[in-house]
């Protein structure tokens, strides 16, 4: 990481998103706290300071290394904190069926969806699997990402589970992007169990929790609850011997089904409910009581072609902190960008640019655990930032379909 | 534009599109005449062969350039159909009104819309407004869009419409990005004119279209046909006026309600009707009769927040040949990126993706009047291709949000 000291200058917009060290919520979430005409100095990666040009510069030493932003947005680098980072192979053959008519449950009988992506995982070797990682990193970076939670879940025996999670850190320490690994061992029921779905569960929680906590290779457990995949008991025994063992929880819920997944959530102090299209008004109550974050995914409703988006605007009325990711992955959510996820937010949420960059951002940063480190540009945080081909921070939502950041820096480094 | 010639080879798929010449309709749409471990020889900036690696290399002379596609996705540029290239100033300020729950009518109402942009199209300088289109344009190319038609239409008098026109016409000479020219003085009343709208549609008529045809600035005329903007007796006026001057005929129709606007289209020989998203299927059958292509812009349904998109797949079973295009424009619309319309194409209208291909190339040029010299790769046509990052076509329908081109090449040169 970089040593040397760096003055981002000529910012049109320097987005700092300051405010208190917790996510924000309701009106606080339109609050970017922008510096028009700003500046910012960065040391050993670094913020030291940010302000007007006028404050900033003079603090600047003579050996400064002056990155120029043209007069452009400069903002924290987003936080991706819902991502299937690695797989093996792309499913644009599904994709293919899907749109000349065939549903999922189609694709699923013949042998595809998330099993068909599982099989060739299996295939793969660890150092490949890394290979397509560092393809994908590069694809994050671009888009203006700097940190990305990343899931296993496509190996489903405890030997390619621990392989995919070991392919996360590699990826996280041969690239810039900063990954946090997440135990998705209950992704779905692999097909060698599908008769005896519980002895699988007895295989995740005996085997599989224990060697992924030994092995130190995830900070969050996650499962994937719902009608025909694991039910709520199913997800009650996963999940608390994944606490048993220091894993933080994290729940897939209220996809396709209201379940009672956010209410177990909730029961077991997870940090994030995910997905929540079909969420109620009394299990929105019940996450703001518990403090669980909402973590919504408008690029899979997007990219299935369904048009019932999670009730963001109710949340945020509700008060809760509402965080946007891409749930990158190669079946329902194709896309490694979160300005696309941005525009979803704002055209089919109806959030407003800055409710979405907030959310894709410092109230992630906090729903990682990662919120005195990075999401906002203040003294004393990661120097994780990023120059857009912009002017206005909205022109991130406005825009859409063809966005790349103009520059990113990870800890004071250019990617 | 290049004298020498060039060998493209290592194409993972050389997607060729060659067929009749003519539009592509029906099963046509999904034939994309793909060659596997393709290549293609390129001379004096036109096409010379194409075919496998082993009957195309042998052919290249000594001193032939070689472009080594990597195994990657060889394919012609995608030409858009209908584009706004041109106008001053951006409404992400609108965008974020609209995200906050106001309506396009209130915005209106409180001077924005169309009229927003118009008035800051009128007060830029012509020089103002090329540099905006190259930088356009340079969006258009990164995103592997070769050839564009460009309307004008936010100046609204004789002078600023002549203004726009004429720096659609220098963005053409000074990028390599091809704009094929549209005449759209009839697309807004403008407020100087809120009170007596025939007056204005008396100016289009007799000094627009005169002036526009004397000064070869345009080759179609095209009107935005609506409620409470052009009525079909206006559009019958202004289009009847146009193809007296020699232009081909376009038709903003269908949009917001289903006005008869297509059927005059038919009745006048139109081109093209685009948008559809409110068309009847009497219209369809009538757009069939007469032989009109219909144009679908489902970025603009995107990005306002619709869910009605144009019946596509009535169309193609109707024996269309349907064209998709971007819509590019400052207010419903704001992308430059074809492969997003690829993707809106095919998770909302359930389009394939390779009948989304043919929709963007082959059977855009011929509703530009190009089919014989662009749109697919075959000999003689202009070397006009893209080598995109992947190595099937399906996946630039596939991954969404974050696409830009490997590399794109216009006459056989690489932009």
């Amino acid at each position: 990481m970089s040593q040397s000291s760096l003055l981002v200058t000529n910012c049109s917009q320097l987005v700092t998103l300051v405010g208190p060290a917790r996510p924000r919520i309701g009106p606080e979430m339109r609050e970017l706290h922008i510096i028009n005409d700003g500046a910012m100095l960065v040391k050993d990666g670094h913020i030291a300071e940010t302000g007007t040009r006028e404050q900033v510069e003079p603090l600047a030493e003579a050996d400064t290394h002056v990155v120029d932003a043209g007069r452009r947005v400069v903002m924290p680098g987003f936080v991706d904190a819902h991502t299937h980072l690695v797989f093996a192979s792309n499913r644009a053959d599904e994709f293919e069926m899907r749109c000349a008519g065939m549903t999922y449950q189609q694709i699923a009988e013949r042998g595809g969806g998330i099993r068909s992506t599982v099989r060739r995982t299996r295939e793969a070797t660890e150092d490949e699997l890394v290979t397509i990682g560092q393809k994908h990193a590069g694809w994050f970076l671009r888009g203006g990402t700097t940190t990305v939670e990343a899931k296993s879940g496509y190996g489903l025996t405890v030997e390619d589970e621990l392989k995919l999670l070991r392919a996360v850190r590699r990826v996280s320490e041969t690239t810039p992007l900063r990954c946090v690994p997440t135990f998705l061992g209950a992704h779905e029921i692999p097909d060698e169990y599908k008769s005896r779905p519980d002895d699988y569960v007895d295989l995740v929680v005996n085997e599989m929790i224990p060697a992924v906590a030994a092995g130190k290779l995830a900070e969050y457990c996650d499962i994937f609850c719902e009608a025909k995949v694991f039910s709520v008991a199913q997800a009650e025994r996963v999940l608390t011997a994944a606490k048993q063992h220091g894993l933080g929880l994290r729940v897939h819920a209220d996809q396709f089904t209201s379940s009672g997944a956010v209410e177990l959530a909730a029961k077991l102090g997870a940090r994030t409910v995910d997905h929540l299209e079909q969420t109620t008004p009394e299990s929105i109550a019940v996450m703001k009581r518990a403090g669980v974050q909402p973590v919504l995914l408008p690029g899979s409703v997007y990219a299935i072609g369904s048009q019932k988006y999670a009730p963001a605007r109710a949340m945020i009325e509700a008060g809760l902190p509402v965080v946007i990711a891409t749930d990158f992955n190669p079946g329902s959510s194709p896309t490694a960008s979160m300005t696309m996820i941005l525009s979803l937010a704002c055209t089919q949420m109806k959030m407003t640019p800055a409710e979405a960059i907030t959310a894709a951002t410092v109230n992630a940063a906090w729903s990682l655990n990662r919120g005195y480190r990075i999401g906002s540009l203040e003294a004393g945080k990661s120097a994780d930032f990023v120059i857009h081909d912009a002017g206005d921070y909205r022109e991130l939502a406005y825009y859409f379909g063809g966005h790349r950041a103009h520059a990113v820096f990870a800890a004071g480094m250019r990617v």
